[in-house]
């Protein structure tokens, strides 16, 4: 499709497919630099085209945060596709489907009951499950200490039921809340050296802990090392936003995803300028909240997407975004900004904004809009 | 569809029926009394057999947020559909396609350009729009004056335009900061009065100004006196939520939507159950935050649905929810709580909430659970 930006419905959630190319070009070629495959997270966006993007580039597989997701990939071609969310008993006559189907999907646990769970299933179908087993490397949210007893028992619970320990994986979620690198730095290396230990740990009771799965973008971008890992692990990258801009891992000019906006208002009085990007739009996420700029529900863009300073998206309900500037002065604001003309606002979390609509509308350099649809639910 | 509540996948967004049927008769009943028509603003559920529910209860029309919504109502037989956000050039041959196929759409402006764009058009295609003025009772988002003389320059635009002056309307926003009753009565005293001196005020120019629509759940649920208004709008009151609750306009057992979540791993340590209900399932929305009570992303119920004490979503990634409990017992945890068993997530704000699903998983007084889809989108 051919449409113009300029003929597209608001709110529309752009992405500028440059900005992308480049941002999974900059990961993949890191990766490769730092010697380990990249398996990026498409939680972030859902989306078929930017999933086949980065395999063009060099992905070794997919992470996904759903069966859906997994379901949806499979589908597309895409075989080597890692479930990283504990496996719960509820969902393994899914996750065997698409194994039997021919999907090469691993599976995760982090407790001893989980593992118990998947053996007894796997006994029952005759199905020998990839499994990996999640550490807990910085305390953020799931995962078994690299020096747990338990995390021995689960590896000899997968093992002694026939399936196959694929690896251990980590996570540093709690890289969201550094903003300089030599913390970020610090962090990687802690990300990675529990993990590796954690392989260790397996490997010296005599069991086969082929791989070792760590990421997340901020200590992707920030690793200077890492030796005894086999893969990593990023999602947001292949969009950047507003937290990541803030944590230092990217540029406010390497923002791939935007939401268009039309102005429907104005309070002069109060420097407002009413749009129809609402939370709807937008989502609630005010990831940049706490975080050492605070751009509300986001970043005012021209059309064009120049930023324009001191504007902010600093109220939302459903379907109305509320924008604020600095030093706004009555009249001139209808003038600069009349009703019916459009703004691009960059959002906080691309993950969170991307999920509020069905499609994206992808920009070529040559202007030409594609639309790509996304995953919504489960 | 019969699928019985134990065999749904989680996250799942449950409605209950008898409750919600409860919530539609008590403001129905409510507005009767008062001696108004209501309009549910269909926002909250953006879903066919609620919205029916609605009508079947003595509805006099809808009010939509999108066009979109509009559409879908009145391709389901419902014709008199306000969209009540502000009205742009740019979605002006939307509407005129709706009025052409017979539908009775309306339209809202609140200033001289919005209405001089409108009139513009309407006179391009030789149509008589429909168009409310919006007034602003309380400095919360979008609107006039009522006293102020755009008011009576964008009256004189539109009737001089040859278009319909449906009346004024008015959204008392600030009702969702409030949380005792004689502010909440005093507001919704503010909002009617405020919103019948602006027809008044057209009125008094010799324009007619048929209509007076005021509304918002809370103020609607306090309101002594309706004199002068003919219609009121709310959305929420059809499921309710905690932030609802916290205003103190509905009681803990009124709430009829719920997330439904699994268990997926326990941090014994610091007393944490982790779920598969993360923002992606509740979204970002944290209305609680600064209200009375926070109960941070919801609050934990079992799966039968009782409020287990103390038990709160204090944390959510996406697909990742983190419930913390008060007083948690290292081991008794897990036992309580085993991988794989099912609880109910209250949230925050129904109309976020529901946003994130596809569909609502409804359920009758005798257990069977009806998929009600829902609309996504522009």
């Amino acid at each position: 499709m051919s449409t113009p930006i300029a003929c597209l419905d608001t709110p529309a959630a752009l992405v500028d497919i440059p900005r992308m190319q480049r941002n999974i070009q900059r990961m993949q070629q890191r990766m490769k630099d730092l010697g380990v495959r990249l398996r990026p997270h498409i939680k972030t966006s859902k989306c078929l085209p930017v999933i086949h993007a980065q395999m063009a580039a060099g992905a070794s597989g997919v992470t996904v945060s759903t069966l859906k997701e997994a379901e949806h990939c499979f589908a597309a071609g895409i075989a080597d596709v890692f479930y990283a969310v504990a496996m719960v008993p509820g969902k393994l006559p899914q996750a065997l489907a698409l194994r039997r189907k021919g999907c090469n999907l691993s599976l995760l646990t982090d407790s001893v009951a989980g593992a118990e769970a998947i053996v007894a299933f796997a006994r029952l179908h005759d199905e020998r499950f990839e499994v990996w087993i999640e550490i807990d490397c910085d305390g953020h949210r799931s995962g078994l200490a690299a020096q747990a007893p338990a995390l021995l028992d689960v590896a000899r619970i997968l093992d002694g039921g026939g399936l196959q320990l694929r690896g251990v994986m980590t996570h540093a979620g709690s890289s969201y809340e550094l903003d300089s690198l030599e913390p970020l730095q610090a962090l990687a290396e802690q990300e990675r050296m529990l993990c590796v230990s954690a392989a260790e740990n397996i490997r010296a009771i005599g069991l086969a802990c082929p791989e070792v799965s760590i990421g997340s973008t901020p200590t992707a971008l920030s690793a200077l090392n890492l030796a005894g890992v086999t893969e990593v692990r990023a999602g947001v990258y292949v969009f950047f936003d507003l937290v990541m801009r803030n944590i230092g891992v990217c540029q406010a000019d390497e923002l791939a995803l935007s939401v268009l906006t039309t102005v429907i208002g104005h309070q002069q009085d109060k420097g407002w300028i009413i749009t129809d990007a609402g939370w709807m739009a937008m989502s609630r996420d005010r990831g940049t909240q706490r975080q050492r700029q605070d751009f509300g529900y986001g970043q005012v863009c021209t059309e064009a997407g120049a930023w324009i300073d001191g504007a902010l998206v600093t109220g939302a309900n459903q379907e109305h975004g509320i924008i604020s500037m600095e030093a706004a002065q009555g009249e001139a604001l209808a003038t600069r900004f009349p009703i019916g003309s459009r703004l691009r606002i960059l959002p906080n979390h691309a993950c969170a904004t991307g999920a509020q609509f069905p499609d994206y509308h992808a920009v070529d350099a040559d202007g030409t809009v594609h639309t790509w649809s996304r995953l919504h639910g489960w």
